[in-house]
């Protein structure tokens, strides 16, 4: 059974917390199933980028997913256009953006226009503009969201966000942030396409009506993390593995769409603490019974309470990806479980820290004598302590499928 | 607390000894405040350069201190000029020298001129001569030695010594040691540079003074271990911390210099198996309750004793580490402790075996089961088996000073 699923919880690592007595949350947890696994699994730990490396949630996953940082990664903005369907091409620039309000000097007074819930009747009017053989494509994201690709030759993604991230401040105005003539040309063309909008935005009915409600109109597109774009090859052409995402977080949808996954749409798969584990995991293993070699499951909320120093809601939410686990404590499956990065609550962001990993699958894996899934005993388990780059490799090589290097 | 201290135990590492019951000096030796670090601490092994590599004093700090060799060694002679307190500027050569004797026909007849102990009166008249464009600048050392700096456009650092290592032998003359302009043109101004001071040496008064009293004249300059200069990018820049260097040898004084930390002197800290280990200790961490973030801490007579294949020498002076240790059992700083390399008793000299490596810090880092401070013991530990320029990147982590990489 050459089929595998790849468990990603997010932030899971954490440091020793004197009000767990010295436990890690995932150490200080209850966790019957996941322990079972571990004891018929092999064990380690892993920096996703590497030994004391902090890793961003677009570059750890890239990463674990086996691409090399340098060639594949130049900015957040394609994964994220990808998660929202937009098909990219080489050489596009994309960005992610927010719809936001400007006063009239153009200081920003809301990032997020009221927290609109749908961007679509707004940005369908900038779409498709152009200018200077570059063509502006557009599409609305979650909430106030919207996922941007500049189009055309001669672009760079080094450039500087317009979005000034704070209110108070007039929005910024792009800058090259290289001395190249793409990225002073990118800079100049997207200065323009943004006061465009804000002309077309300013004037769109809805703006009109929202004004006269009292809200904020949704007048000044905000853009940021610009990447550049070049043909990636695919996850299933890299390791013939058809394979498929499930996550609730729309960076992790662009994760999947970005490698060339399926993603797999799940009902109450929420990227929230209130997230449905259960309906994912089944949903995997729905997959792999079917069509699907590979499954990617991304599960957010550990991050999150890590962020919110939260160790008690890091525990419970833990211990319920634990009772979700009793779904595949029987799967004929190999099944890989492991973190992007840590959040130590300690810290309330990514760090570093290693992360526990785990590999079960009967026959497949040389077991070694680690009882339990935490920080502490992955890190006396046979794996040794590898990156990021090293777990598709491994994985490749458990289900049978790696190429012969030499003869 | 975002302080560190790093302590360095020169040639700290070694193998089984019969003699000592198949037992390593460190593991012999009754360290009990050591152990007590380790207990409460996560441990490992590291190679400061790579595995099976064997690395010198200069380039085992540089990499422990994350500096990429291939980037920034060229030759020890930068790192020793640094440590005398001479500025260096981008595209200098740097040499470490020696007054020495020659007879008439200049065969070297004593390395060290009798070990004089001053060559400040001797090397002043040196200091500044010029020739085709090129500037010597050189300044004492401790005893016979003294820094040499060639500046002037066009140099490099592909020459060889013109020291000849032993007594017995005509000075070398200084060769290139690749095809390139830049050699050659400085193995002549050198050659010129050394014919000249010996003119001037053979002149000065006291050495007219030193020969009446039958005493070796101070009439040559031997230099060797040529190093070229390139502009680096300080500790405190890289790292973010204000950094001092606390060490009785040169080389190691030369290491903070040469990294942009201040050394800070000690009474009583000489590089000798005699150093005042609870000086230095005390002195970091005062250093570190004052302005300081980060303390390396080098010990020098480990490695002597290794090197002297004097086990019972080495095992008596780890304990008297030990003994000072107490000191740091209560620090709230993150404690590194490890060695540049190991130096077996039974080799006599460097090798690239790994040294035990353990960090200390409540809440801060994993702790594992390794309960004792040794070679074997740390190699259980959680760390795994670094590299030195691992080192590095996960104490900033452990800090929680990591710069994100990615979004």
């Amino acid at each position: 059974m050459n089929k595998a699923m790849l468990i990603v919880m997010d932030g899971l690592g954490d440091r020793p917390l004197k009000e767990l007595g010295d436990l890690t949350p995932l150490e200080a947890a209850r966790t019957p199933n996941l322990d079972a696994l571990a004891a018929r699994g092999i064990s380690g730990v892993m920096n996703a980028i590497g030994v004391g490396l902090r890793p961003g949630s677009d570059t750890s996953h890239l990463a674990i997913l086996g691409y090399d940082l340098d060639r594949y990664y130049t900015g957040r903005g394609t994964i994220e256009v990808a998660g929202l369907g937009m098909e990219l091409e080489a050489g596009d620039v994309a960005l992610r953006g927010n719809l936001g309000t400007v006063d009239d000097n153009l200081v920003v007074t809301d990032r997020r226009a009221g927290r609109i819930t749908d961007t679509g009747p707004f940005v369908k009017d900038l779409d498709g503009l152009t200018f200077e053989s570059i063509t502006l494509l557009i599409r609305p994201g979650t909430g106030h969201r919207a996922g941007i690709i500049l189009r055309g030759p001669g672009l760079s993604s080094r450039i500087s966000d317009n979005d000034p991230h704070e209110v108070g401040v007039k929005v910024h105005e792009v800058h090259p942030l290289d001395d190249s003539k793409e990225a002073a040309f990118t800079a100049r063309v997207l200065n323009h396409f943004l006061a465009e909008a804000h002309s077309i935005l300013t004037k769109n009915p809805l703006n009109l009506k929202r004004q006269a409600q009292g809200l904020p109109p949704a007048n000044y597109l905000l853009g940021r993390g610009a990447g550049y774009y070049k043909k990636i090859d695919k996850f299933e052409q890299r390791y013939g593995l058809k394979a498929c995402t499930i996550a609730g977080g729309g960076l992790y949808k662009g994760i999947g769409a970005f490698t060339g996954m399926e993603v797999i749409q799940v009902p109450g798969a929420t990227g929230l603490p209130n997230t449905d584990i259960a309906a994912k995991f089944k949903a995997a293993l729905n997959a792999l019974a079917g069509p699907y070699d590979f499954a990617f499951v991304h599960i957010k909320a550990t991050d999150t309470f890590g962020e919110d120093g939260d160790f008690q809601g890091k525990l419970a939410f833990i211990e319920r990806i634990d009772d979700a686990a009793r779904l595949l404590l029987d799967t004929p499956y190999l099944l890989v479980l492991t973190a992007d990065h840590s959040t130590p609550c300690a810290l309330k962001k990514h760090s570093g820290d290693p992360v526990p990993l785990m590999m079960i699958g009967d026959g497949l894996v040389r077991t070694d004598q680690v009882q339990q899934y935490g920080e502490r005993p992955c890190a006396r388990g046979a794996l040794g302590r590898l990156t990021g780059l090293q777990l598709m490799p491994e994985i490749i090589n458990l289900l049978g499928l790696a190429k012969l290097i030499g003869d």
